[in-house]
């Protein structure tokens, strides 16, 4: 059994083998390995940097006094810098860990998509978490930028979380029994340090005290910085950050102090980097060009693969084709995306370079992004194209060729006899007939691939080496066979070749592709399978199998499933099992857990319970299944012994004890903490509630689910899993003894949360839901955070739709701008009428959306948004009577007659109508008929009532335009009747604007 | 070549194989290992403990700006704790170097003598530094007290200077070369911040943050404490501490200030000592019986030794007797003082055991101390001892023995029937005639050897086993052997036996000796030299030897030569050189440097000036000398860099620009500080320039010689070295072109600065030496801090026997009492008469010293310290001529006549004299004799002055006694010749007081 010191013996002996420098812990409380200035410095400029060190990390607010088996505020993490990129870093790793004993053969050992960000440092980068047997047990991130600045060299960043590997290794439960080494465990050192460490952070610190060292740390930090001392102004930086997490744990920071500090931080730490930066620069970069990291040992060998595949030979002329991109693990978003994109770009670019081919497979995993091209062609097929010269009388004089002639025969490669004279565009031109050969398929696709990497785009691209590419994750290689023979091409330092990669488990043996059609074949002899299409119906069917085997089902999940199926190169599902006492905790609780933690599929049982089972899908073969169960096992139930602690230190007090904490939780630095939010909440639902006709007892209900909405976001468990929010206030609210509607209403204050979402059951939910998006948008516009083309951190999209939803799903009609005035009376800043206009606008914007998803044409949506966007509802129902009024018979004549009306009135000015002066019968009746419609509809009418008061008027209409002239010579005459006309056309108003209808 | 991590890395490995625990560098900026809570707080209490660790310790004070080779702020440490003691720390520590490729018989490897301390941690331990070829390479200490607290269980600290190391492994001569890994070195990694923090410690740092921020983190530390949180409370300490380095080093801290900054850091260190022991009380010192540290292998096999000497075989019945304590490295001076002792025990002690023996040998080496007795008898001689009883009338009744005569015989184990009557102190008893037999001498031998160690006396004495025993360093074996047998007895948990240790280079060998005898030939044959006279005299044989094949001799510096004999077994003197260009440092400064650092011999040609040479004595035989000398010559080398360094720091400025400095150094607490007494000297050095008769043109030299006196005492040179006070005062002062007198007098005002020491040549310098010292010690008596029957520190004794030899040495009448009393105007503190009068008597005390050892007899020094005591030259005068009265004709009788004169009216009130009363010729003639005399010697008088103007009263006083009744009947009569008398005896008032003298 490797000590819990032994273990870092070994890593820092394979490091040191490997080529890096040994460092050492920093001398300053670190929140992680990362802030020790080998590397937050080392990252950055120019030079080659390959370090190793153990980093004892403090996070204060993660003490739990010893009680937890694996959280603290105090851990040891290995730290790994390599800079540059060795292009192996993967492998590195993986051999480490065998160092340690953890064969990649036997175990499922993941990278699973975790990118990273400090905003103390400024700091950031792209990565994964590591998986062993479902246990993360490092970060691995490619550092993007640090101090605020973009890294020259992008730098590999390896941390071990060295406390998960002891326990993985040691098979023991709880950290505190790690054996450190012979005699002690880890306990043994560390647990009073850990509980004393928990007292000071949450009980006892003083807080002015703190305050005040903050103060002080900074001002030397400047006056460091001032004199551009590097590393004693970092220091200070540090002590900064260790005392904001102490004044964090001990819920001293409010909210606009928050985002002040981490912006002073990071401010400190860019003149930090740029001074560092400056120095070295000075120094003139010395260890530019001195020898990085030692040659790890060669790949296995790379047998030619001989041909698996019985493929049909391809037709005379033409080959299969195969591009595959050789990458690290990719997000299994960005494998769904990127294949999207080749399966979009392929057959356009095919076509376009005249390359005919048969059909065209997109395939892809993890590591590698592939299309394959059956039957493509080998060569372009030739083309002749005619090109114009110049003027027939220019370029012959008396029948020869004069200069012009041969200078266009010339320019465009053809005999001077060759050329004919044709008439175009009206003139006589002479033109050349230019015979283009098809090139070889081999070189336009060579000219053509680089493009279509360089294509793939992604949420989030990142640098792996200077030479500036970017992509998901980084490249490693690249395979092009037309046939057997190779496609030379290059891209981001790699050529292509015929060598693609066997999985992982397998040691990513290096392996040679005889043929194009040898692909699939090949990999699948690895295990690998490269069709997503079929490795998600294998994992399913796998999945599917396992739950009916443990008595159950698997609840549809799709997403869930895409996502796991884009995790695995190799999948094999496995059924393992937790302790039947762990189904005590909330099923949401559980099945969020396997979901966010660890994308295990929950096996639910017919009345819909959770059995104590779990489905997950190892990358890799059936070889140590139990293995990795037992592994799996473990890391589930530390988890949801993580989760019992959780649960158990939130019931220890009601949920209206959480909501003073609150005000440790930003909401958004003007608009203050989540209690601000909650406070204003309190005083909006009321006002809500009663718009929405609840009875004063409803009414109790819902100021008291105002007061308890936002409280479970302090609990330990939603702070945890984010998801859980609502789902947990609902429990705790239930066990803190609150009515149930109130409870409900907490739950259902959240709904809907996504498309197709439940919409809450209650109306005190409806209320509470209403009030919380009214908030939110009314305020965040006011502070200028609408949403803009790319970015909704607020996810104000969502909650105007979630508003909409919720008015038109269940039948309310509700101003939205009232609401979104009343909402801005409580803000702590002033709400201007623009932004409350572009709010209530953004909203509308939504219900469009809804409304023509709905199936309403885009005129008819338009029609009733431009009078009725305010009220959803209102707007709802208005669209579908005007869509029934559309088709009727008449409705063309309706509608034009109401449009003459409002054209011939349009640009004319408001007149007051005289009727003494309207003297005509066609005149009278009209206005006799307009009279009698005005008592009939008003702004509130609805569209049915508005066209069928309407209807009447037509002949009338009809008649007057045909006896009357309107625009008279006499003016009161002529203003008398466009007035009444203009009386006609504002009938529809507040209604609908059938100008917007389409044939107005 | 040994990269520095890889020396990293097998201290680690070794010390993990040892089984020590693994442990990384603190969180916190910390001064040295010691303060890493698993060394300040794991040795406290019972429970085992062993550690290893590497430490980043930070100085600011030593800081340098990386200009200089060997010294920074921050270095590291390699700290290993043993707890408790495993027998052979050493040996382990020995082998520790050679996993790193040092082979103690390739090199010099030793344990000098040097303490530990710690203000702040409230921490003391004794033990070594080790040299590693003259270069001190680690130290080695035995952890005594911590936290205030004397440790139960003595720990062993062994903390490796890591750069030295790595500057010796790696043949470099600056540690910025060194390489850290294959890639970079150690500059490259470090220079930077070093840099960085130099700046910042000494220019930059707001020293008004500082002290706030001493404040918050003091105050945090009382927070902890009061709620028992041991490691946080310790955090905030070390960051105290690491405050106030910084303040220092920023110069900001007063004199005041510092003692109390200690001792607040101290308190607060006792308060988390005491709480951490009270948290492991309560967990009921959970480790305690653990299993500790592996065993080593095991010695080297252990032949019987052949006998090796032709000693003389013993008389019949005798034999010779070894008694070897064997233990680690004694300080040089504590051989001496054992051996001593053990001359003095040894002789008296085997007498009263009635053993007789022939001559007895102590010998010993740094680590053994040895008694051998030639021809001791091997039985104790039988004794009869005559016993007395009850009388004989009770005894025996009719002749018949009573039952108290039975129970006599009894009682003393004879027969009843030999019981004799014998008459005793007047009256007649039973008395038994007891037979002692003689017992073996090797059991009284057994009772009496522990005693004798145990009696052995050490100025400072440590514990290292927690059976409590104290030595000066660990006992390690004991051989006590009466002829060929052992005598079995055990002290502090060892046995005696047979089997002494060979020397250190030759891996400690054990080594069994078959009989006494051949103890002395058997170590020879080993190299080691027990006898230390021989010892002596061939180190002093090589290395005049070898200065003279240099063309030079070395001073006679006796101290030195038996300093080096106390530090080896096996002297090999060895001749190395340094770069002539080092000459050009003044010679004091070279030689101070190979004494004190090295304790080398230097080597002067005949006009005394210093050759590039020095000699060296290494421990061990000839073998690989070339190596050793190489490494000796690269640390004499490195040290004059230093010295270098230090010296052209100090002359960048002038001597007075150090004098504000001198505001930071502490002369004593209450006293204020060297600036506060250069200021006293300046004010107090005028008038005993003026009782001395100085010129004004002198007294404004002595003035300015005032000022710049201790401003030396700021150099770097000085707060290096010590010793060399004054020497770099006169240097700096000349170089500063100060007048020759100025910078004599500040050299000079330091002598005599120990016994037979030249005295100042100038008058202005001895104007000055007087000055400081009168004013040191009426400031130190006026604060209550007269030196003790133990304790001296501030070198009182020095100071008044300075004094003394000044005023007597240059023939300076001076009255010390004046003296004191005009320094203690300039005082800060108020001065009882009391406290002066105690500090002239003690000045007088150290004049009777001084006389008495010229040899002044003991009665002639008391009569003319009783009146002239204050002023020590007249009083030495007085004594020489007094003295010489004693032996001649008549001093009997003049002696006898004034003592009747004395002795008459000593009891007697003082009456007036009323010459009108006196009518007897005897006393007229008497009266007017002594208004002759009285007219011719006053209180200022000589002592020849007095006598030769007396000696015409004696056949007066005769006369007197004989014809005068002195004390008549009448009152007024008899009042008169009182009176006449009273007058007669005052005559010697002021100048002796001769009732002293013997045969008064």
């Amino acid at each position: 059994m490797l000590t819990f010191q032994e273990i870092i013996l070994r890593l820092q002996r394979y490091w040191e083998e490997q080529g890096t420098l040994i460092w050492q812990p920093y001398s300053e409380k670190v929140g992680a390995g990362t802030m020790n200035p080998a590397t937050i410095l080392r990252v950055l400029g120019p030079e080659p940097w390959n370090v190793a060190y153990v980093e004892p990390s403090f996070r204060p607010d993660d003490g739990r006094y010893a009680d937890n088996p694996n959280r603290m505020q105090m851990f040891y993490q290995f730290q790994v810098i390599l800079k540059p990129d060795p292009g192996d870093p993967q492998e590195r790793y993986l051999r480490s860990l065998e160092a340690l004993g953890i064969r990649r053969d036997e175990h499922d050992i993941r990278f699973v998509e975790d990118n990273w960000e400090s905003p103390v440092l400024g700091a950031w980068g792209l990565g994964w978490e590591v998986w062993l047997d479902g246990m993360e047990i490092t970060q691995f991130t490619y550092f993007q930028q640090a101090g605020g600045l973009t890294l020259e060299t992008p730098a590999v960043e390896i941390t071990y979380g060295l406390e998960r590997i002891a326990l993985y290794l040691q098979g023991v439960e709880s950290v505190w029994d790690l054996a450190w080494d012979a005699h002690h465990t880890y306990g043994e050192i560390l647990r009073l340090q850990e509980v004393d460490y928990c007292r000071y952070g949450f009980e006892i610190a003083d807080i002015a005290h703190l305050q005040e060292m903050y103060r002080l740390f900074e001002a030397e930090a400047q006056r460091c910085l001032d004199e551009s001392l590097v590393v004693p102004a970092l220091d200070y930086i540090l002590r900064c950050s260790h005392t904001f997490n102490l004044l964090d744990a001990r819920g001293a920071v409010g909210v606009t102090e928050r985002a002040r500090f981490f912006k002073r931080m990071r401010g400190l730490t860019r003149r930090v980097a740029e001074a560092y930066l400056a120095r070295r620069e000075q120094a003139g970069h010395p260890w530019e060009g001195r020898p990085g990291l030692r040659r790890g040992p060669v790949s296995p060998a790379t047998p030619l693969h001989l041909p698996l595949s019985d493929a049909a030979p391809a037709a005379a002329g033409r080959a299969p084709f195969l591009l595959e991109i050789g990458v690290e693990e990719l997000p299994a978003g960005h494998v769904s995306s990127a294949l999207q994109q080749l399966r979009a770009l392929v057959p356009g670019a095919l076509d376009e370079a005249r390359l005919a081919h048969g059909p065209i497979h997109v395939w892809g995993t993890p590591r590698r992004l592939a299309v394959y091209v059956d039957d493509l062609t080998l060569r372009q097929p030739d083309e002749e194209r005619v090109v114009k010269g110049p003027p027939a009388r220019v370029a012959f004089k008396d029948g020869a060729p004069t200069r012009a002639a041969q200078g266009f025969a010339r320019s465009q490669g053809v005999d001077v006899a060759e050329l004919r004279v044709e008439e175009l565009q009206g003139g006589q031109y002479v033109v050349a007939t230019k015979r283009e050969e098809g090139r070889p398929a081999a070189e336009v696709l060579a000219d053509l691939l680089p493009g279509w990497i360089a294509g793939l785009r992604f949420p989030r691209s990142m640098r792996w080496d200077s030479d500036g590419a970017t992509f998901s994750r980084p490249l490693r290689w690249l395979v092009a066979l037309l046939g057997e023979d190779v496609v030379a091409c290059s891209y981001a330092g790699l050529s292509s070749g015929r060598v693609t990669r066997g999985p992982r488990p397998a040691g990513s043996p290096d392996v040679a592709l005889g043929a194009a059609s040898d692909y699939k074949a090949t990999l699948e002899s690895y295990g690998v399978l490269v069709d997503p299409q079929m490795r998600r119906e294998i994992i399913r069917f796998q999945a599917q199998t396992l739950a009916e085997s443990a008595g159950g089902h698997i609840p549809d999940d799709p997403a869930l499933l895409d996502e796991v199926t884009n995790l695995v190169e190799s999948p094999t599902a496995f059924l393992g099992s937790f302790a039947a006492r762990h189904l005590a905790l909330p099923q949401e609780v559980l099945i969020a857990v396997m979901k966010k933690h660890q994308r295990y599929f929950p096996v639910l049982d017919q009345e819909g319970n959770l059995l104590p089972v779990f489905i997950a899908i190892r990358n890799g073969g059936s070889e140590h299944l139990a293995l990795v169960r037992q592994g799996n096992e473990g890391v589930i139930r530390a988890r949801y012994a993580d989760a019992e602690f959780f649960y158990e230190q939130d019931t220890r007090q009601s949920l209206e004890e959480f909501v003073p904490r609150l005000s440790s939780l930003t909401f958004q630095e003007q608009l203050g903490s989540m209690l601000d939010k909650t406070g204003r909440l309190e005083s909006l639902a009321p006002w809500v509630g009663l718009r929405l006709g609840l009875s004063p007892l409803e009414l109790d209900m819902l100021r008291r689910a105002a007061h308890l909405a936002k409280a479970d976001l302090a609990t330990q468990m939603v702070v945890e899993m984010t998801s859980l929010q609502g789902v947990m206030g609902r429990e705790y609210a239930r066990l803190s003894g609150e009515p149930e509607v109130v409870a409900q209403a907490v739950f259902e204050h959240y709904l809907p949360r996504f498309a197709g979402d439940a919409l809450p059951a209650t109306l005190v939910g409806v209320a509470l839901a209403l009030t919380e998006r009214l908030d939110s948008l009314a305020g965040l516009f006011a502070v200028g955070l609408a949403p803009t083309g790319s970015s909704d951190p607020y996810g104000l999209r969502r909650a105007a739709l979630g508003l909409v939803q919720l008015l038109v799903g269940r039948g309310i009609s509700f101003s939205v701008r009232e609401g979104l005035a009343e909402a801005a009376r409580a803000l702590p800043v002033p709400a201007t009428p623009e932004a409350l206009d572009a709010a209530a606008v953004f909203v509308t914007g939504r219900l469009q959306v809804a409304l023509r998803e709905e199936g309403f044409a885009y005129d008819v949506v338009a029609a009733v948004l431009a009078e009725r966007g305010d009220d959803p509802v209102r707007a709802r129902a208005a669209a579908g009577q005007l869509t029934a009024w559309v088709p009727r018979a008449g409705w063309a004549q309706l509608l034009d007659n109401y449009a003459r009306c409002v054209r011939i009135t349009r640009d004319q000015p408001r007149f007051d109508l005289n009727p003494g002066l309207l003297q005509e019968s066609a005149e009278r009746d009209l206005y006799a008929a307009l009279l009698a419609a005005e008592a009939q509809v008003t702004p509130q009418s609805d569209v049915d009532d508005l066209l069928t008061t309407f209807q009447p008027l037509v002949p009338l209409i009809e008649r007057f335009f045909v006896d009357i002239l309107v625009m008279a010579e006499d003016r009161e005459q002529r203003e008398a009747r466009l007035a009444l006309l203009q009386r006609v056309a504002a009938l529809a108003e507040g209604i609908v604007d059938l100008s917007k209808l389409e044939g107005f």
